[in-house]
């Protein structure tokens, strides 16, 4: 581990991205033991054995770090969710796998690594760029799922594509969102069948 | 005012429900203005010019007069609540007044008075037991709904009916339950609608 003072840079040094790579492995391990919120720049410094100034040489803020974790956090919890929805082949039971698989990926994030949940109630009351767009996301995975069904004629086609996202949407939010799953602990075993059901029934033809 | 030394106690004095109303009415005041965490019975009992003791006599901790106050708010809404529902004919509209009515009683509730809002967080924390009851009594209305709307023929019948209430109450619960409401203020204007119209499609025969 490089002292606080040693600037390794160098033209032989890492490339930025192993420099951002390293700041941000040690900074998931510092925060997933200390928590996010009390963490400081400085105590990061230390730990990883990097001057300050160096490390914000790559993020601008420990924002900026959380963002980045969170992002990998999302990005691990959709891959999740999409390697559920491709295995099922018809449209209906690709939805129930979508929230089945949203609302377990969510909660293991809790249960496994309370510290790192700190970090995505603060990305979700924050309303952070990395959840903004795994949110968008998802709005996108489920309107190519409505779309397929649609098309394959399991789902009716009345109601505007756009509304029938949003609604469904609304409806899943609670278990993705960090913020609101801590308060539904009570409903999250039964909750995905519940709720995926009750919108197959609104999506017959 | 009645000095703290004063025990009003006497043949004629007042009856226990008439000074528990006072105790609830001065806390509620001070509650509202100070907020219910950073009160203590202490507090209360200077405000009020009865000893800690006597307000002792009457209830058994905080917790216990912000019950009370909380089961007075949430009486509050579900009267609301009924004459929303009861102004509509067909269960149809009644599940969407329902729907919007709760919603915004609970959001009026939150803007209004902030502080007292933050009594309805620590009950809906702590499942107090005002709460619980308030719950049952919104699924238990739910209820009396679709089983109107199954007998007139305006919903389905296949599911079962428990399954329906539990299904449509976890899509309302979000905006009931204060501490969710808080996480879900950039959507209380599109989602009673949305969610509505989601769920009627989810109970046509």
């Amino acid at each position: 581990m490089k002292k606080a003072s040693t600037y390794p840079i160098s033209p032989r040094g890492p490339a930025d991205h192993e420099v951002r790579d390293q700041i941000v492995a040690a900074a998931t391990e510092h925060f997933s033991r200390y928590g996010y919120e009390k963490t400081t720049v400085s105590d990061l410094a230390k730990v990883i054995g990097f001057s300050k100034a160096y490390i914000y040489k790559f993020f601008e803020s420990k924002q900026a770090i959380g963002e980045m974790i969170c992002a990998n956090c999302l990005r691990e919890i959709e891959s999740e969710v999409s390697a559920a929805v491709a295995e099922a082949d018809q449209p209906p039971d690709k939805l129930r796998r979508m929230f089945k698989a949203s609302t377990e990926a969510s909660l293991r994030l809790f249960s496994q690594d309370r510290k790192l949940y700190e970090i995505a109630t603060s990305a979700a009351k924050e309303r952070w760029q990395a959840v903004l767009a795994y949110e968008e996301r998802t709005r996108k995975l489920l309107r190519d799922v409505l779309l397929e069904g649609r098309q394959s004629g399991d789902f009716e086609r009345k109601t505007p594509l756009d509304e029938t996202t949003m609604a469904i949407y609304l409806v899943m939010r609670p278990y993705l969102n960090p913020l609101i799953l801590q308060y539904s602990f009570d409903y999250t075993e039964a909750a995905p069948a519940l709720l995926s059901s009750l919108v197959l029934r609104s999506l017959s033809p």
